[in-house]
């Protein structure tokens, strides 16, 4: 099982940007964190970072025949990409929306996902743990739709 | 460490409530993995379901002074209750909030939670599965405070 | 066949409170003329009241499997309980909504109905005549059921 | 005692249309059901279908003098017609608003009646046993009122 | 000079419809007033009432070439026929609004003019005046042109 | 009979204002007007400019006791002073408003007038008309009142 | 094959009304060009024009057992007609609607379609090319319907 | 004179519930203070709270006959009940409304009361002093009504 | 101490404005009745009534230096001025805002105040009683926050 | 002549994305289907895809002075980008918006276009068929104008 | 060149008003840097402030014939002033508008300015710079106009 | 002192695009205009311009150690981008924002900024004056902060 990780635009600079929001992890350490519960539940991340909406879109479409399902935080895209939206639904792979904030307690354009109604399940405000409930959810969603079709 | 549990109005007909949106699992098999994984976890876990608002309110007052931290379905009233979010503040606990359906794909009216703006988190669209990742995500809350605290 | 009829709160005020709007009739007339048409048509009905939201969530819970139908005069709950809308659903009986007045030319906020959705029909502005309407509406509604699955 | 009953646009195709929705019942069947009705409960019923709302309002204007009520489904001209709305209040007779479907419960523009404040009462969802329910509830409140004059 | 006056929906009932909001003077009377004044002003009037949105259009279009003007009490329609506004504005003959009573005291959906941005101007509120008022500030506004033209 | 000409803010630059939309006649120009119109009808007519809301207020307060009626132009006012609407309920005195330009085809602030609901009617679109248009109106109904009370 | 051209109100003025956005061809104009095109593709085309709601709904009813699809220009019936809509949707025959102007940089009133959610397309801005490209659209729809039922 | 004084839900946690925003004061430190102001003015007292809206429903139904008017802090229910609205209405009992904190300067959906439509009026922002104040003016309302009935 | 009463527009026509709605009482018995109470309290009073937004702006920014808190009722300007808001803001002074009618059951543009939020509190619908227990409650506030930094 | 086609984001996945909404011709297909309708007619047509809002405005600006109109189904970035609509703005040259689905029957969020401001027309429900009608109508569109500046 | 410099209301009350949102700069110290900026550059400045619309309106009026051009900050007006907007286009000067904070991130009602429209640019957040950079923009326009007039 | 200059899409296009919105100045000219005014100030300035929303974040993020502020002209990313606003905050540097049109007179959607509420402040409506005057803002910012933090 093999599982894409997409990070959205200014992720990149955790750790850094507004600590007070966004806490002091770096991405490098969300990814470090996300590795090792792979290797626990025994399955595969790739991880992929992009500022540009069509650079992760690129990349969401390429996850079809490579990977079983996506880990996203769309970052500021949640808000605004109908396209990745339409990306997501486009490889019909099952997808975890993630975010670092309790979205739905601050400003009220940051309370509306576009990316919610192509996604399994949505997971906001527990900092780096938001990426780890993510993959565990992931994980327990694929490994029960293998089982089915098994 | 102890937690909370409580279940909103409706919950108690799961299993038999609308199997397509809600599952087959019933409100006593998610409190038995619940139960399980705090065993897991090294917690205790209290459970309460009420088709009342004030019952609910009054359970969570309650809380004070006995529990580390609240795991909360709010059900329907997600979207209807200034009173449970004022409860849930009144406490000043540690509160998560769970879904088992990904709320923000359905309905308008559910889009909206009266309750984020006084939890921690959301975890929106697993199933049972959201109870439980709403438990690590609570325990490994309470157990940071309690460090951060010593 | 047999059919609950729920009467949301201040309904048990009915004849003292505004009659105005709402008539002289009090709640037990509109009981007794609801039995005697139910006696005609030859089935049997429940009463119950209350001014509790999840009192009359319990009630309507406890009509699976010993009622063939709910007539339901949600009152003041009829726009705001999304959790009574809820309850319905989750029982899968066939459910009538009536109201005194017509709900259609009040106050603006008078004038949605949450319980729709989940309802047969609606039937408002007849005063008393509200419920024996709703009741033969629902009579004929379950007889076709059976008449079908027979 | 005389009863105007109105019938909108498309009501003509029922049967045909949508059925589905509308059910299979034509226009003749639930005409017939109403004159047999009105023998039973002592009263005269005229009939009056037409796609065009200026038609529906010359007949509605019509009725001064010769009807002592009207029951009427607006069907599309519900939400739009603010004319025949006028025409209603015009007559100064009671009126009685029907459909078909439960329109509550359909598209967000359906759920407004510009005809309801006009009207004594609304009956939405039942087919054909939606007019049935009208013209009894219609023939009752002129009864009453044929007393309180008298 | 010649001046096609036209009545919308329900003024035929004029006298008869709601007297508290239109008044006591009949169709008759207020055609029979301007008659008067256009002899008074020296101008020739044509009247025209449908409570067909489609025959008031048909007229409205048949203007061109043999009215210099049009005034028109558009009643109900004012607030929901785009097809009259876009018949007016195919003319290309100046229009003037009037209304009986000061709709913009009214309910909110009559304050709002859809034939406004294509008729020179508006008068509202006063009864029979209204129209009087109308004919001659039509007649003064086309007397303005014939002269800059001249 | 005496009547109180209002002119609201900015109406001392008429002629020099944005000719395109107020027209070239000045303020002198339109209560020379008026003065003529009120010797024909038999009035005398008082008039106040000010660009001072506050001002505007005090005047129309003195009204009650020396004036019969007042026309009043609120010019931008119209829109935003709920201070003026208050302060012509206050007088008790009849209220005619008129707009220089047809303000309903103009920006959609425009199209609002807080002034309305305490006025017997309006009269936009006109120009100089528009006042002169007022004035009968308001002699009209005065007279009707006199004779009324006689 | 058979297809019913439908035109609706102030389109018989075409060539006349205002040039600037509709321009210089007439309703006849355009039925020829459609009429060549229409023994191009080998097809028979009929046309109606009315300025009357009631009377497009008689017509499109009419269509049902003779037509194999609608070609519509609902004109400004296009915002305000549910009738229209469900006339369209009773026939369950596919229509194609068509606008000269581009409705979507018009007023905002104008971009809202009433008909589209009945109508298989939509094209809009290209004067009488709009027909044309509309009659190939449903041209093209009707054979491959044809070939997929044979 | 007997004043039923009812708090709604949360207030028994006061003095512990987010001092920050309501004070330090407990809800036995305000009824103290009620019960003194009362003995000073002359008038019974008479304290009910609870969290369930049916509950505080039920109280205020069960007032009647037995108080001569009802003060009420409804708290979180100002927003949502339209139940306790019409069960304050139900009574026909003059009802003033009380706030601890200024509701007007709190978030969006605080700042608005179902109740403010069935109460003599408002008092907000004052703390226990809101209370106190709202006892004085009941008092004082229900004094000019027993000496303007007797 | 010394207390600047601040009456808004249109409160000097008191009791001969619209009884019905503001009362018998004229500004006069206000202020004295003000008056009396300072002098029972042990305070100084100081009033001011203006029509004009700007006088009501130069007396407020004059209270700095010179009194010790501010009631106000803003009247119309409640809801239309945010320089009056800005005006008090400037003092940092304690307000208090009282009005005569209770305009959160009045129109919806009078249930919003433009000045709740920089007022400590607001009280409404009480008539004269409405000011009296504003200075009471105004006393109150200046006295604890004499005492808290003495 | 020469015709810049573009397409938007995820329209690579064609064939393979959502089949029931977009159908299952591939980019390729209908870029075939392109080259061949514009054989017959006469012009020469370039194709362009990216999923980069930047990358497409690059494309759009390098046409000026290469191309002579532009072909764009613009997709997702239809509903959410202003910085396309400049970019055509910019190049002057005409443009005909295309859509695979009919996008008014859609989500809400689908049915507006930042586009249409800036384009000649728009044609969407047809899926590839909608391609080659805008290619119809923009070479149409060409041709006239090359005829008038001849 | 002489340019008007028109303050709104409270800006008296600079440095002492709010420092933390104003600064500490007042309105003297403003004036005195604008005086030097004026020198510098080579023009003439007058500077008003008003807490009065209608005086700030009087003053606007009165720079046509002998101003070049208005520098204003409107303050709160900017928000609420129809009539300072229509004062502005009266005198068809040019008009820059210059606020201290950045309404543009503060409260809702503060980020949308009535005077933008009629105003040339906007520069917000500067504090003081905000005058002289308005300044500068001013007299460089100004120059250009008499550049291209001569 | 080192400042980045960012240019937001379509500015390149500058001179040709829409002159009579953005003038004729070219992207070189401002460039030009700027790096002379630096000189004069004593600053630095680096000049970047993309069509790519990812592009420009990868460049602001690039800006954390090398540069001391931002001037961005954020173009139609203004309107539409969060990512864009994310990226400004995660540097913590002071930012201006500027606009060669004045976009609070231009459509609706160009008057709101996403990238205010991260920016010092915002110049919009004087063309290539905006940038300069934005530069002259920045610098005397920078230049504050560092004489504070000397």
């Amino acid at each position: 099982m093999k599982i894409l990780v997409v990070h959205g635009p200014n992720l990149n600079m955790l750790g850094r940007r507004e600590p007070g929001i966004y806490g002091t992890a770096t991405l490098d350490d969300i990814n470090g964190a996300l590795s090792q519960l792979a290797l626990e539940l025994g399955c595969e991340v790739a991880f992929f970072q992009s500022n540009s909406e069509g650079g992760l879109i690129d990349e969401i479409q390429g996850a079809v025949g490579h990977c079983d399902g996506i880990l996203i935080n769309p970052a500021a895209y949640t808000h605004t990409s109908v396209a990745i939206r339409d990306a997501i639904a486009a490889t019909a792979l099952p997808a975890v929306e993630v975010h670092l904030s309790n979205i739905h307690r601050r400003e009220a354009f940051r309370q509306t996902s576009l990316i919610a109604p192509v996604a399994v399940g949505q997971i906001a405000g527990f900092g780096t743990e938001s990426y780890l409930l993510g993959l565990r959810a992931l994980f327990s969603l694929i490994e029960k739709e293998i089982v089915t079709k098994a």
